[in-house]
Order: C-alpha cells, then structure tokens, then sequence
C-alpha cells in the first residue's frame, strides 16, 4: 500500500480553481498594455516608460490633494521592474527643496504602506508634473471601490465587525511604522488606502501630501508670512501623530455607519452614532475610545492587543495557504524545462537526416518513450490521452528512478526494456551536445 | 518601448532559488517512502496506511508522557492525505472514557498549534498502544533540534532578541486559542514545539498529556482516591491556564540563557539570571512580569501589544513574498499543459500513416511551427537552445494572439504564414479529435 515517491495525483500538481483565477488576473493586468500611440502619452519620464493608466475611470477631474491626479502604471528602465506612477498637474515646485519629504518617507517599511521610492517633477507631460513612484499592486482597489462601489460584476464587499477590526489593526501597523520614521499619516482617506488582496489594505499616496504642503508654506511664506521652523516642527509632528488616532477614529466610525440606517447622521453626534451601532460593545468602547481628546496610541493598542493577536493568526494562515499553494506548484518549473528539453531534442530535421532516430540509433528509445508517454493507444488502436500517466512518466524520467519500462516500437517489432535513469542519461547527453 | 504582453524573460518564470530548493525538499519529504516490509511495521493503523518513521533518530528509547513514543507520517484511507502520527506504547486505556479529551482538543484552531484529528488505540503494532493523529509538516524541526543540535550539515540556528519575541508571541496566540476552548497548555516542552517554517512555530503533541493523565486518574481512583469531580475540574483548568503564563516565562527564561555564559546557572534565581542577560530592558521587563506570582494573560497581552504588531507585519510580508513567488508560478502549469498537449498531437504513429503531418496535410503548420520554436539553428545550421524564444512563443500560442509567424520548411521550399491565434486552433482541434 505504501504509495512511490513520484505517485501524484493530476489533481495534486495544479491549483485550486480560485486561487489560480486570481492569480492569473494579477498577472493579465500587470502585462496588460496599449500601442503608445493611441494614448498619447510620453515615450518617457524621467527613468520611467511604458505608461498606462491604471485608474478605474481614466477621468482627468479626478482631484487629489487640490490638484488634477492621474495613475499610470509603468516600467523603470533601471530594474525592469512594474510600478505604479502618480502625476499631480501644475503642482507649483519652485525648489527641489519642496521634495525633501521624500527622503523620509522613502524609509517608511510596513506591510500597510505602499512603499515609495522616488518624487520628482516633469514637463514630459507638457506641463510641470509632480511625479511619485510606488510599488505597483495589480488589480487593488480603495476601499470606496471596494465596500461602495460595483466594480465590473463585483458587487460591493459587505462592511462586518470582522473587516473592521483587521483594518484597525493593519492601520494602526501603518502609522505606528509612519510615527516611528517622525512623520504623520495626516488623513485616512479612503480612496487613498488600497485594499490589495482579499482583506488587505495599504496606505497609498504617502509624500504627497507632505511635499504639497511644503509648497504652499513657502507660497504663504512669499506672500509675507512668516515660517516658524526649527523646534515647533517637531512638536507639530507629535501633536499631528496624536491627531492621527482621532482621524482613525473618524475613518472607522464613517464606514461602520454604512452598516445602519441613521436618519440624519450628519447631525447626530459620533457618540450617539457610536451607541446605534450594531457591534460589539467591545469594538464600540475602542471607537469611542479613538475619538476622545485625551486618548494615546500606547493605551489603545493595549486595548486593541488581543485582536492584533488573531489577525496575526490570520495572515499565518495566509502565508501557510500560499505555501501550500506553491508546494503544488514547484514541480511544474520541473516539468516545464524537461518539457522543452525533450522537445527540443526530438524531430530535429537535421537529426532525422543523421539516423541518430532510426531503429539502430543512439537516439530511438527516447523516440519510442515518447511514444509510451503521450501516445498510448487501446487495444482497439484509439488515442488514449490520460494526463496523469503523463505527468507520472515524466516526472520519473526527472529524478531519473531506477525502475525499467518496456518500449515497444509501433509496429511492435522491437521491444527495449530501459530504466528511467538509462532513458535521463540519454535526455541529457542529447540535450547537451545542442546547447 | 512599451512591452508586449506575453514578453516575459526566463528568469521571470522560475522562482528564486532559495525558495525552489526549500520547497522541493519538503515535497520530496513528503513522498520519502520505504517498502514496508523492511520497515516490520503494520500495514494498516485504523484508517491509515504507509507508515514511515519521521523522527530525526528512529530510537525506540524515547520517552514522552512517560512512555515510549514513536512517530510517523502516514496516509489516510479516508481522504488521501498526509497525517503525522504519533504512537505511546502501553498506555493504560481501559475505556473510551480516556480518549474523551480529544473532543475539545479537535476545536482547536490556531496557527501556531498542530492540528489533531483523532486519538485511538490499536494493536497492530503486537502491543496496546494509544494513537493521536495530527497534521503532517515535512522537514519540521523541534525547538531543541532547531536551536541546539547540528542536524546533518545544517547548523543550530543562533538564539536572537527578535526570534524569541516572535515565539512569546505565537506561543501567546496558541495559549489564547487553547484556553478559550476551556483546556490549558500544560508544558512549553522545547521538544514538543515544531519549527515548521522560518521563524514559524506550533505546539505539537497536544491532547497527549491530557489523555495520560485522565488514564492515571482512573488508577488512582481504582487504588482508593476518590477523584473529585465537576466546578473543581473547572477551577483546574482556570488554575493551570494561569500557571501556562509562567511555564511560557520558564521555557523562553531557558531559551534566553543559552545565550549568555553564567557559572552555576542552575543555583541562580531565575530574577538574577533575567538581569544578566544582554536583551533590552523591555524584554527583560516582560520576561520578568511571566515570572511573577500575580501575573496575568491580559495584562501580559497588553504589555505586549507592540510586538505582537511587529510579529503580524512579518507575516503580512511572508504572505505577500509566497503570493509573488506563486504569481511567477501559475503561469508554468499552463505551460505544462500545453506542452502535453503540443506533444500528444505530434509524432504520433497513426498520423504519421494518414498523411495529416505531411507537407499538404492539415497538421503541417504545427509540424512547422515546434520546428519554428524548438529546432531554431544560426547561419551556419548549428543549434541554438534558446529557453525565453521558447518560452515566449509558448505565451503567445497559449494567449492565441493575434500576430503573425512565418514558418519555413527545412529544405526552405515550404513558407507558411499563420497566426498564433489560427495555430492555436489548429492545436486545439487536433487534441479534441483524440480526446
């Protein structure tokens, strides 16, 4: 009963159905792309080619941070790599100087941000540009697309105590790693937070605000204003950092009334809002707890402890469920080059011509394996395709197991007994003396 | 310069090396297989079958529970799956009664705790023994072999500040789930907490200890005690769940010295030796709060809160590292399948004999097309082996693009020009007139 080594079911070398689906989505979108020319869009900017928009609606009057935003995906001409660019029309950058908030934010390293690698400006695009560059999450959507929106045929995701609990904690994770750096997450917008993979979301956007903000002190600063630098920059930091819980707070507090009916929300009060709320009372005491004046980020992640905890266990059961995945998948890197190797040894127009193929040649039980592996026939003499005899066979022949199979040649004249290993050796040396 | 669809490079297609190499060796591990009869073990232990011994040193002298204890991986009848199971010699069971602890242990359902299934007893081995079946995790490492032993050529990995922050925190998240099914740790047995993965942890052997001890008590009870049953049982357990946050103090205290040299360890006070360790005063800080008398599981949660944020953001980067590992995978089991397909449909005996490969038969442009794709030679008609111009053209057939290919014969007298998406059909139509 012991099953071989090499025993594995079809079903046990590919993915389940969803997962592949998903993935497979992920990977049309990141190779999604048009002829330059019918976009009109720069060859180039800066290190950067390949653009695309990415916006679910390529609408120019979308406004971000006071100014006209677009997204393109595009390709760094430094590592090839995919990512995603930000373009700000007509931001006023009088100085480098306005971009030094990059230089901070570019240390930022969380799982709840989207990393930021580069600010600059560009008159590629005819005018003068703020560009930003991110990494590039294909298929992602903000969290108004993705709880309020019907995007294609996907209805809105549904709004649970269970959702909001793991975006408290993965925000919290998000701005504790953005205090650390002695910077401030400013808004929890929600059409600035992407949600990237089933329940997981991003802060995105991040230097934006910052280098706009930069620009318009010195323009405020210009018109007689005085900047006060120095020593009130750092209390700034801290007393934004603590507004930033309030803002949490508010975040939260706006997506959870999306789960009730409260009649004129907007001018009842956030407690009271709080108190109709249909969540535990646990999870109404943190909410409230964000939207008191005195609160501190220490005592509510003391409080928010126990659910830090079963998220954590829930992005292990991630990272286990993708390992299990890719358990399956590894073989396939396998058999895709012993694939190709077999092929690209066998038929060979100017082997043919050599005889290596022919009944007396060094190459012909390679020729009547593959006939034992893809062409098996009844004893009626019609095709049988059975994938899973295939994948047997050729994984043998790639660890070279030293069991022996008969090879019959068709018109059943000759008969050869050869082991897998003899059958490798071959591949190899054939193999070998081409490349 | 915008890039194509389907244009990927080769390297884009494989995983990074590491990671290939570690899973393969979990695979292989998981097929590891010996004929039975060399092994003098049962074929069949209830549902389960291909039993092969998993222990690092198959020596029947080990004792857990105060018995021998022996493990394997094996198959279940049931659902084909893997299991890991672990076999005590001579356990007392004299009644089903015994085994009833393993109900509430079947509920457990955390990341850091191994999965048990079943618990039985059974003579197939000649003996009474009692059999606990778990979730099977290939090339897993116990803590003490992790850390402590030189297993093969793999050296003991080197105790840090941060991984013992990282175990606090996945024993905590165990303890929580454990305890909130009404049932406690026990012991944080070093040899009985699996490594499963990079920094990953899990409490193995569960149900075990509670299963023994529920034995003893029945001969106790037999030898005169009266064994007190019911609210007291219940005070146990809150008893003991309180004791685990001082057995988890102990086992990371013991973890913790081997770090340090200290003379005559074994007669200082474990406050002394926390003193002398070379951690931060926050570890130390916790460490000591496990220590203490009136220590609690909130309030030590809360004190760990930070942490446990950390350890998730690690996770969170695991899960995203597997998913982009898995995206560059999927796209090969699509590879695998055509190239079955591609290599089905072509050679074959009885198409040779009707004329459907030769240069007017319908087939001919895909006879033309492999030669196209796997037989390319240069000027001088040596081979060229070109795995991305493979590749590449694999992508496009499996997309059925519409762009065009010109294919020539061998002996140039031949040209034909088809587009992949007219060659895919071709190829589709051939596979479905065999299958």
């Amino acid at each position: 009963m012991n099953k071989r080594p090499n025993e594995r079911t079809v079903n046990d070398l590919f993915l389940s159905g969803n997962l592949r689906e998903y993935l497979q989505q992920k990977n049309e979108a990141s190779l999604r792309a048009i002829p330059n020319s019918q976009l009109n869009l720069p060859l180039h900017v800066g290190p950067y080619h390949s653009l695309y928009p990415v916006d679910k609606h390529f609408d120019k009057t979308d406004k971000s941070f006071g100014y006209l935003a677009t997204i393109f995906k595009c390709v760094s001409n430094l590592d090839g790599r995919l990512y995603c660019m930000r373009r700000l029309e007509g931001v006023p950058i009088t100085s480098g100087k306005f971009l030094e908030p990059i230089k901070k934010w570019k240390l930022v390293d969380s799982a709840n941000v989207v990393k930021v690698y580069d600010a600059f400006t560009s008159k590629a695009f005819g005018d003068l540009s703020l560009i930003t560059i991110y990494d590039y999450y294909p298929l992602s959507l903000n969290l108004m697309e993705t709880h309020f929106y019907r995007i294609g045929n996907k209805d809105p995701e549904l709004i649970t105590e269970a959702i909001l609990w793991s975006y408290i904690v993965q925000l919290t994770n998000a701005a504790m790693e953005i205090h650390n750096k002695g910077l401030f997450v400013g808004e929890f917008d929600p059409t600035k937070i992407i949600v990237t993979n089933k329940g997981r979301v991003r802060l995105s956007s991040c230097a934006i605000g910052d280098i706009v903000e930069a620009s318009k002190d010195h323009n405020q600063f210009q018109n007689g204003n005085q900047k006060v630098e120095g020593e009130t920059d750092g209390a700034k930091v801290i007393d934004e950092q603590k507004k930033d819980l309030e803002r949490l707070g508010g975040l939260v507090l706006n997506l959870s009334k999306s789960t009730t009916f409260i009649k004129d929300s907007s001018t009842i009060k956030p407690m009271e809002i709080i108190d109709r709320l249909t969540f535990s009372d646990e999870f109404k005491k943190i909410l409230r707890y964000c939207l008191t004046p005195d609160s501190t980020w220490k005592h509510f992640q003391e409080l928010l402890a126990p659910h830090i905890l079963e998220v954590a266990n829930g992005f292990e059961n991630s990272a286990d469920y993708m390992e299990s995945s890719l358990l399956t998948e590894v073989e396939n890197a396998r058999l895709v080059r012993l694939l190709c190797k077999l092929d690209v040894i066998s038929e060979r127009p100017e082997f043919i011509k050599d005889g290596s193929w022919s009944e007396t040649g060094e190459r012909y039980p390679i020729k009547l394996f593959k006939d034992y592996v893809f062409h098996q026939v009844d004893e009626a003499g019609n095709s049988v395709v059975d994938l899973t005899h295939i994948v047997n066979c050729l994984n043998k022949l790639d660890s070279g197991v030293d069991e022996n199979v008969l090879l019959v040649s068709p018109d059943e004249m000759t008969c050869l007994v050869m082991s897998y290993k003899r059958l490798k050796e071959l591949v190899e040396s054939s193999f070998r003396s081409l490349s």
